[in-house]
């Protein structure tokens, strides 16, 4: 899942999709989730979009990779350029030019898997302890993550998961906003079994945003009352 | 409520007190909290504590303010001295010095209230439409605080509360750590009400900590199922 808030100050914001496929129907199914600098990720998507079509051996794509990853290493290398190239046409520092990215997908012969990928194009691989990424404005958003997520949750259980992660951050920070994309892969498939933009107007999304706080204060409600002698250390 | 935690790097962290009160039994209760450098907030403490014992017109004292609106303008004026003198010993910018603070408390013939203050030296009071304020490490916190404070909870309820926002953030991030300092103050009282030190064997914070996350699970599961359908527009 991913919002498509992008901003350079408050002012100057608007809607851009952070969410990229790249599918060979019955052999790969690759996404890439960005996050950052806006002209960055901008110019790597370009990139790699542009060498999936011209093949050469001077320029691998990500579509001829073998195993997934490679296509990490790929794409945190082509990350790296592209923020390296952004810092010599005339700036000083390459902080500005940041941007993380989430690599999933699944291809033939190999398991469905995330990377993380980071600024300086190395990158993690999702494990059974560290079960979720995010990049981003991440913090709002992660307590819920970390003790609402459970490895046996259903793919329904995890999209409202989600929904509430990122509905707990886009009511705290104007740097995240909705439309919210999602996309549900399922194993050995191959091919996107959905993908979904929810709107502002969406009643699933509305329902979820609205009951959320009445079940936050329900379940604030229950846990036993502060009372004086039991912060004491008798 | 304020943490303990103080770190310079993961491999050099401590237990400080990041809360200070002055209190003039039945004429004045000030209490600051801080956040940001440990230097820079130490020498204000130091500071203010210091002109508070050697009164001088040149030097004024926050015991001798005759409102919180000038005890927060005097606050906040040392603490950019204190930052302004640790920029000139040397060091290029202010940023590593940056320090925040919130000033709470109630001068006799004023009403009780809360001003944070930026590292600028200028400050914001608390009001009916942001009737709290956080510093420091405030994201992974800010949304329970967002969706469950009401303005007419009762100080137990403020406190489970704030409890419950601490612990999400201890849980998320190792820069916030146990045990935390709790105050309260009873409005026209002119004197600390309750002062607790919360250890990490603290019973009552270890029945929250742990019942949260079953109460978050069990509110996550009370929200409708996710269906394909419904994230459709129609």
């Amino acid at each position: 899942m991913s919002d498509t808030r992008t901003n350079a100050g408050v002012d100057n914001f608007s809607t851009t999709k952070k969410m990229f496929t790249w599918n060979v129907e019955g052999e790969r199914t690759i996404t890439i989730m960005t996050a950052g600098n806006l002209a960055t990720t901008q110019a790597l998507i370009s990139v790699l979009e542009e060498r999936s079509k011209t093949v050469s051996e001077r320029n691998p794509t990500i579509l001829e990779q073998p195993t997934m990853f490679q296509v990490a290493r790929l794409v945190g290398a082509t990350l790296q350029e592209v923020i390296r190239d952004s810092a010599m046409g005339g700036q000083t520092g390459t902080s500005r030019f940041t941007a993380s990215l989430i690599v999933g997908g699944q291809i033939k012969g190999g398991a469905p898997t995330l990377f993380l990928i980071y600024p300086e194009g190395n990158f993690i691989e999702v494990t059974e302890d560290a079960p979720f990424f995010q990049i981003g404005e991440a913090k709002y958003g992660k307590p819920i993550l970390v003790r609402a997520y459970q490895p046996d949750m259903s793919f329904e259980d995890a999209i409202k998961l989600m929904l509430v992660s990122f509905d707990s951050t886009i009511k705290a920070n104007l740097s995240v906003g909705l439309p919210l994309d999602l996309q549900v892969y399922a194993q050995d498939s191959f091919s996107i079994e959905e993908q979904t933009r929810i709107e502002a107007d969406n009643p699933y999304y509305q329902t979820i945003s609205d009951d959320w706080g009445d079940a936050l204060r329900t379940a604030l409600q229950r846990l036993p009352s502060y009372r004086k002698k039991e912060t004491k250390a008798d």
